[in-house]
């Protein structure tokens, strides 16, 4: 029998053991996360799951089923400091449950094998690095990039990793944890808006967006404030000024396309200077590969227009970049079944922010993630929440998903 | 004979004795600056003037006339920290050459008293406080509002001061200098582009500008740059952006007025993240009173509109501000008589930055200030000049607008 409510109960009990006042506490490689795994791997005694961990730190508790073809699910139990208390873990505990439910139906066998993966470092607050344990999995992972990496103490993150039992050298050996793989599953909170404005506990996720990154710099002249005429200036700022609003109509053309403009800074950033120089970011998101190439081209264009109108000149340097992932169309329709079957109604969405999920799809395993409500669309914060009946409605749907999934890998023999 | 060669070669005597290779080190109430006013006062010997200091700092060298109506002229031999060769010394080397024209000319007795003043700190480089000899000479000078400053290092406005012999205490016995003022005259470089554009030497000031100076806060909602729809954001950056971009039309709607935007900084100020608060600066400049205070009225006004176009809100806070100094109507004629006399074409325009001779004409004292033009309108820096062709004329329009004050002095009666 699945009992939600002891996904919720247990949740608490993972904050009150891994939070204080701040919120949750759980970085990756600190001994609160040690900690927080030590619990999770408490919670498995009883079951009949095989664990271990692999060569990145991520920890595997498999039921082994009749088949070697095996149900993935996943989440990760690091968080970022003063972090929110379902980001990540909710996976996690979800997963937990579907997991009893599967044991207790099946005797311990079930038709396929079932696993439950926790993912080493997803947020990659304390190095820089996000999802290192399941780009190990995936192999997209290269150890030459995150070697040397510190974090702001100067421990270096082989260092930190070895202390943990990990080394960094053999991160290649986590990609044998593909073989068997039919399918992965993802719940987590939407950490967005978009369902509450709706007024649904539940989405499904088209796949995560891909993301244009990139600092741009525009040069003007610097000159005194007071005995400058408003035509005389060479007004960094004006131009950059231009481009936080340009931005928006070019995003808007998109149904779900988003482009943020997240940092300015002005040089010399007196009062009683003209802006001689504005360093700026911007953030550009979607789903389809044309979109976001597009967007970046007409943000650059419109950028070039911008300083030539202001005398001013333009640099761009790209900071990151992925491509978008989508998830598999079937899983996306078994989700959207168990979604509807469970809640009524239900919404498909991509998903701005990366996860796991789009580690393990770029490995070529069917991939899809389930979303729930955020209140206010907060997430990386304590007052990140989620309504404990959206909970409840989301392990229950998870939990059909994964019915259906098992399903499907058995259809396909 | 007056003889404006003579004021180059000073001029360029002075910087090499008190530069460097980054330019003025003539920071007031430092060993150089202290060593500039020395070699300042072996220029005077000879001269048939009296030399004190007041109780404020200033030097005052006095040719006294059969009047004791006097005619006052000043500069100041403080510079900002690497600093250019022109901006202050000029005025006091080219008032010396007049003195030394007016005392040959006169046999060491003019109709009226003539009068050179080195203003004491007028760039307020070290302690924040500018005009400050000249403000404890028109009697503005608050001494509660100045003791306690520090320096970078600590130091203390008062005891820096009275290592140079002058005790903050007796500020406002300075204002006795006042007594016979019947004009004050100031040669400066324009420090702004608006005569070399035109392609004229020489520029008449109409006054100096007010100032409004503000912080402006706009507030909105930090959100995740990749889940927050384009239509759900709170982007206070948004806000601001539209802000310095009004900002121009609403100053260019007026000949000479200034609005600029020279500072803003994005909170938290990340590339992933929707900027929740945006502070800025707005400096805005007019020397007409009634334009200054529209100005002022329609840039809170817009601030207010496109807060609520952005979902945000705005606060504002003033930093600083100042009435607009209109100069004398008199002495502004004689002035551009003069530079027409020696240069063919003149031309007005008020003054952005301050000057000595604003404080002089809040006194009440009749003021005129003359602009000779500033190669790409730079100061403020070592790569500050001026043709010398230019200062040649400088001094001898500056020589003319002297006597026709001096008549205008006796004319009075």
């Amino acid at each position: 029998m699945l009992e939600p409510e002891r996904t919720i109960a247990e949740l608490k009990e993972l904050r009150a053991l891994t939070g204080d006042e701040n919120g949750a506490q759980r970085v990756a490689w600190t001994d609160t996360w040690l900690k927080a795994r030590e619990w999770f791997r408490s919670k498995l005694e009883g079951l009949p799951v095989e664990f271990h961990q692999d060569a990145a730190g991520n920890n595997w508790a498999t039921l082994r089923g009749e088949s070697e073809k095996a149900l993935l699910m996943g989440g990760h139990l690091d968080s970022v400091p003063n972090g929110g208390w379902l980001d990540g873990c909710l996976n996690v505990m979800a997963g937990l449950e579907v997991l009893r439910r599967i044991a207790e139906e099946y005797g311990g066998r079930p038709p396929v094998t079932v696993r439950l993966v926790d993912w080493a470092d997803e947020e990659g607050a304390r190095f820089g690095r996000s999802l290192l344990g399941s780009s190990a999995f995936a192999g997209t992972h290269t150890v030459e990039a995150d070697r040397g990496r510190t974090d702001r103490d100067g421990v270096r993150l082989e260092d930190a990793l070895r202390r943990c039992g990990v080394d960094i050298e053999r991160f290649p050996e986590a990609a044998k944890e593909q073989q068997g793989a039919a399918a992965y599953l993802e719940l987590h909170i939407e950490q967005g808006p978009v369902l509450e404005k709706l007024g649904l506990p539940l989405g499904v996720v088209l796949g995560t967006k891909g993301v244009e990154r990139h600092q741009i710099t525009f040069h003007g002249q610097e000159a005194h404030s007071g005995s400058t005429p408003m035509t005389a200036r060479k007004d960094a700022l004006a131009a950059a000024a231009k481009l936080a609003l340009e931005i928006r109509p070019i995003a808007m053309k998109h149904p779900d396309a988003v482009c943020t403009m997240g940092s300015l800074k002005t040089f010399p950033g007196i009062v009683t200077a003209v802006v001689g120089r504005c360093e700026c970011t911007l953030d550009q998101r979607d789903l389809d590969a044309e979109v976001l190439a597009q967007m970046y081209r007409e943000a650059r264009e419109a950028s070039e227009r911008f300083a030539r109108e202001e005398n001013c000149t333009v640099e761009w340097s790209r900071i990151w970049s992925i491509e978008p992932i989508p998830f598999h169309p079937t899983l996306i329709g078994f989700c959207d079944e168990a979604i509807r079957e469970v809640a009524g109604v239900s919404h498909r969405l991509p998903s701005g922010p990366l996860h796991d999920a789009a580690e393990v799809a770029r490995a070529g395993i069917p991939t899809v993630m389930m979303f729930t409500q955020s209140l206010h669309g907060i997430s990386h914060n304590k007052i990140e929440d989620t309504k404990e009946e959206h909970l409840e409605l989301a392990v229950r749907a998870f939990d059909k998903l994964a019915s259906k999934t098992m399903r499907w890998i058995l259809e396909q023999g």
